[in-house]
């Protein structure tokens, strides 16, 4: 086994000052870009790597950060993962992941033990963990720097980057009765998650513009297909049958399509049907659902640059908004 | 801030040595199990979070182990995770997540790159990794201890943890047979999957036991939707229409599906279709589908725990082979 590569070895390679490799290696200004790119060469060549532990026990940053989820969707969990790693891999750093799925009271215990353990420079908290009174606390006061993603307060607790989902349900509500849609069903997402109440929100405040705000049928789901099936079966069943069914997140729409499918009701030529997030099921369900793409992945990304620049003392915005889009498909038509 | 809890203070707690403490942490013989839940007692009420930089720049093991993958599929990923988490988390130990998504052939050298940085003791390696000749020899060279999920050849590279994918193969294609079905199509799986060859070979097999595996329409896939839908689209206007269409995996099944609403065949009516894997979209796409449950969560909680057996210098068998389970749901039926 060769001798381990020291940061002595980059700089003599490249013929500058450890300090000035220590500067390329935290991305900190001061250095040229030709020096730069002439440290950058000599990293490569000589494979240094530095020991995240060595860096930590030495009082510097970990240059590890942590992100936390407790969320069963293997999409959004996917896509948040994905978008926070890329954007650790161009800082340079790596990205520590924890579940706290299935662990029912002892979050908050079990994100310190992690903090403790790892000794991660700060964390990206999803949703909704990024609406958890006690994990916030908790946070706050190990005055460790975290940046949340999707909360339902962005007045306290750091950074946050969020999406309009209000508007991106108001706007899939108009887009519903631009087709002509007058009796429009919706079914609720999952209680505890913040943006349940937002996205109603938005759908009633279309509805009511319209003029068509009473007496619409709702049904509550728990955002898993199962959970839209059922609601879908009720909503179809009911005597004045709506023309369009929103549901609140893509399972809950895939639920209410296996339920018209089975009733013998077309979809979209006697029933038009709407979901949000454009998850992979989205484009796999068929029809494909129309949907609002919520951007998970460059949220998350933007997430873990937020947290880098505050973990490198950078200033951070308090709130970023990203944008939402109304995905089209073929799950919507004009109201029969 | 309060003094961080050492292991002096868990040993003074609980009446101990220190030596019986790190004995009770690392899950090793020689304490009995009053003692054991005594040192665990005073452990949670101490809220002892052991350090694993300072563990693994004193030379002991680093109580962390690696996952690493290079797979686009959301549902297998998250499943792999969670099981590994989940046998982490009972031994006591943290699990360092490393996608190698989107980095070509710089997948060895990031591979190592994190072994270097994180000091992980050993890597849980997933498919198609388990089958990276390059990977592998230089986790061999490096001697560090990995488990190996689903790789094409057991023969060499540490313990294995498999499922008989042609086996499994095998059996799904005799259940078509038995619903009375003589011409059945295949979607092939990416060629890059050592799993895709042998589940067509299944299918084959089964196909030439009966006798009628001659002439039986192929089509090569590439494990996505839309790939799916091209092949379920070709075979569907063939002059020899199949009666139904074995995919290789769930994801493909879904596009075969799509094809066959958009064509007006009804599934599983004048269409069976079978799929592989149970994936959270086998039950989310309409009708339903028969697929193989493969055991992912199970197969990664295994790997997670030979590999802690490993590094810990238990011996751990070579091969472990998990079942599979056929489940029937409504996309197939009788022959028409």
């Amino acid at each position: 086994m060769m001798a381990r590569t020291t940061i002595d070895d980059v700089a003599a390679a490249a013929g500058v000052s450890i300090k000035t490799v220590s500067r390329v290696l935290n991305d900190e200004p001061g250095v040229r870009t030709e020096t730069r790119g002439r440290v950058r060469e000599a990293i490569a060549s000589l494979s240094y790597r530095p020991s995240l532990p060595a860096r930590s026990l030495a009082g510097k940053r970990s240059n590890l950060i942590g992100l936390v989820y407790d969320n069963p969707s293997a999409n959004y969990v996917f896509d948040v993962q994905s978008g926070a790693m890329a954007r650790c891999r161009d800082a340079h750093l790596r990205l520590f992941i924890q579940s706290c799925n299935d662990l029912g009271g002892e979050t908050v215990e079990e994100v310190l033990a992690m903090i403790d353990q790892t000794h991660v420079d700060g964390l990206v908290v999803t949703p909704p963990l990024s609406s958890d009174a006690a994990l916030i606390s908790a946070l706050e006061e190990r005055r460790l720097p975290f940046v949340r993603l999707a909360p339902d307060d962005t007045s306290r607790g750091g950074p946050c980057v969020i999406m309009d989902d209000e508007a991106a349900a108001h706007d899939m509500t108009e887009h519903l009765l631009d087709l002509g849609h007058r009796r429009i069903g919706f079914v609720a997402g999952h209680p505890e998650h913040p943006s349940s109440r937002l996205r109603r929100q938005g759908y009633q405040a279309a509805l009511d513009a319209a003029g068509v705000g009473e007496n619409q049928p709702i049904e509550q789901g728990f955002n898993d297909t199962a959970s839209g099936y059922e609601a879908g079966r009720r909503l179809l069943s009911a005597s004045k049958r709506p023309t369009a069914i929103f549901a609140s997140n893509d399972d809950m729409a895939a639920g209410v399509v296996q339920a018209a499918h089975e009733l013998g009701i077309d979809v979209p030529r006697q029933l038009s049907v709407a979901g949000f997030d454009d998850s992979q099921i989205a484009a796999i369900v068929w029809p494909a659902l129309t949907t609002i793409r919520q951007p998970a992945y460059e949220m998350a990304f933007a997430a873990a640059g937020l947290l880098i620049d505050l973990v490198r003392d950078r200033p951070a915005p308090a709130v970023t908004e990203l944008a939402y889009t109304l995905v089209q498909r073929g799950s919507t038509a004009e109201a029969p």
